[in-house]
């Protein structure tokens, strides 16, 4: 028995998982899924709910995919969480960000970070005009 | 003695907090500084040098303040900090963000906290093209 | 002088550890200890508190040991600890975790990672009912 | 304009709002939703997915119901989401969560957030056998 | 049957109960618990474990009691865990923290909040003789 | 084009990186800077405004050096920032912080992570006395 979670490549997928697949594919315009997709398709429900929710939220809308992509991105940093932090840095490449935007992005997520802490620390109550 | 921290309210403030102060509102267009400020005050030194780093990163960029707002709100919700949370949809209001766009920003940041989470319970392996 | 801890082995642990890992050993039916209390180990007070404390937490009770063990695995989860998510992966299997109870786990830890974020970001005021 | 964000009460909601509270009342035998769902239902289409992925992950399946609300409060408590906390403490207890099973998840997720630290403090190498 | 947690006050207390909220008092030189120990005392079992281990970290050793104080305080900030830094800033102060030794350890933890995600956004290599 | 961020050596960086390096070796006697100021430095401003921010807070003041490099470690250590953890702990044993002290630390941490989690499960009310 494995310890490890493991992916399901193409070829070994059942039917369910390899419709999700294709959809992926032929919606990003990409040869093959990443890791992500992979591994997740242990569970074929799981998998196509994630799929369907992500396609809903990244449709296009009010905000451009590169801003989606980049809170994304913030997210995934102030989490610490290595593979979100890889893929979405990629993918708001992908979708125009800059290198002078990644740098504004990481200043803005790290000066966040350290205010939270001192409106935590200090206690600070609401101001008024914000509650309105 | 008291234990939880006291503001510094304008008239009781020394020459050196006043001229923080002055230069919030003027650089702000506001009457009265918030209470993010009124408590870093305690502290002369870590009041200034907080002030200087948020105005250079807000600071006109590549990325739009509308943005940086919505970046900061998404921390501030992902780090669950209730004041962080009230000041910056207020200040990414101002700043243009409509109640559609603050949907969007919500829907986002749900999203990529659920997905962080299912990336470290799989153990996910970065995939080799987010590592070139 | 390293700069990274070091694990303790049982050849070169004190006696006083050496009883504690006996403990866990003859406790658990392993023929070795874990890297968790190698490293403990070389604060010897700290390793026979953190046992201690396992030893009556995870001891039989009302809640069955895989259950524990799931929700163990799921702030491990939740902090991103790839130690703990390892760890406990195995254990919970140990105790009986299917692939589908997995399954299940991991997407309600995921779901409540995304709408405790929903519930930051709308500053929900908690329902009276909740509060009986 | 206002900063706090608003719930929308049912006499107020839009048909496909409504659609959904009435899915949420039928479905739980409530009289009315809860504030989660008011909130949320400012976005009708967020509102609509989280729905039915909460419905679909909360359904009958390998996990009993009052273990996957356990995990869901354990992940709540972990990321210290006051609303979350209060309302899946209710909803656990209504799924058959007594006092004494409330004690030993909070002392199995005080103890996993304090050794998730303990397992970063001392770098900890995964174990092979957990690398199977 | 009540949702919210309820406090365990003196006149009320099993036996069991009351001789840790006595030793506690003893120890400390207070007239009454504070509220974590009256919420602790609903399960007599981890109100008991998690005294022990608060009167055995918090033992003089070779840290002194302000600094552990100190530490426990940056860490609630880290968490923002209201009640943990609302406790620990006032048993930090009677441990002899000034004031000024307060503003120094929030621009610590503050920067400290703010670098990790810089260096969890760079995805740095850890330097070599950092891990000799 | 990279997707991975990549850090700046001292051959190729600009006059104005090279500054900020030069001032750091010679501040901290070391002959080339760490990761950490290598990475930043593909965004020259956000190098500059770190490293006066890092300068000044770790400046002498109330508190030793020591005792703020193990804030900044408690914190580095909850967070679970591998780079943090690596390079803090280094820098706390430069400081003069014994295998003691490393050992007393790591079990304030842990605790403290722990009860955090605690007062939040049973929502604690803040004490009278620690809200004067």
């Amino acid at each position: 028995m494995s310890n490890r979670p493991q992916p399901v490549e193409y070829q070994d997928a059942s039917p369910a998982v390899r419709a999700v697949f294709d959809e992926i594919k032929a919606h990003r315009k990409i040869s093959d899924v990443n890791n992500f997709w992979k591994y997740l398709a242990s569970d074929a429900a799981l998998l196509k709910r994630t799929w369907e929710m992500q396609k809903a939220v990244l449709a296009p809308g009010t905000l451009d995919l590169v801003v989606k992509e980049m809170i994304y991105l913030a997210v995934s940093i102030t989490n610490g969480c290595e593979y979100g932090i890889a893929c979405h840095t990629a993918l708001a490449k992908k979708a125009g960000m800059t290198d002078g935007m990644f740098g504004e992005l990481v200043a803005v997520v790290g000066m966040a970070n350290q205010t939270n802490r001192f409106a935590d620390a200090f206690r600070l109550p609401v101001d008024a005009e914000f509650d309105v």
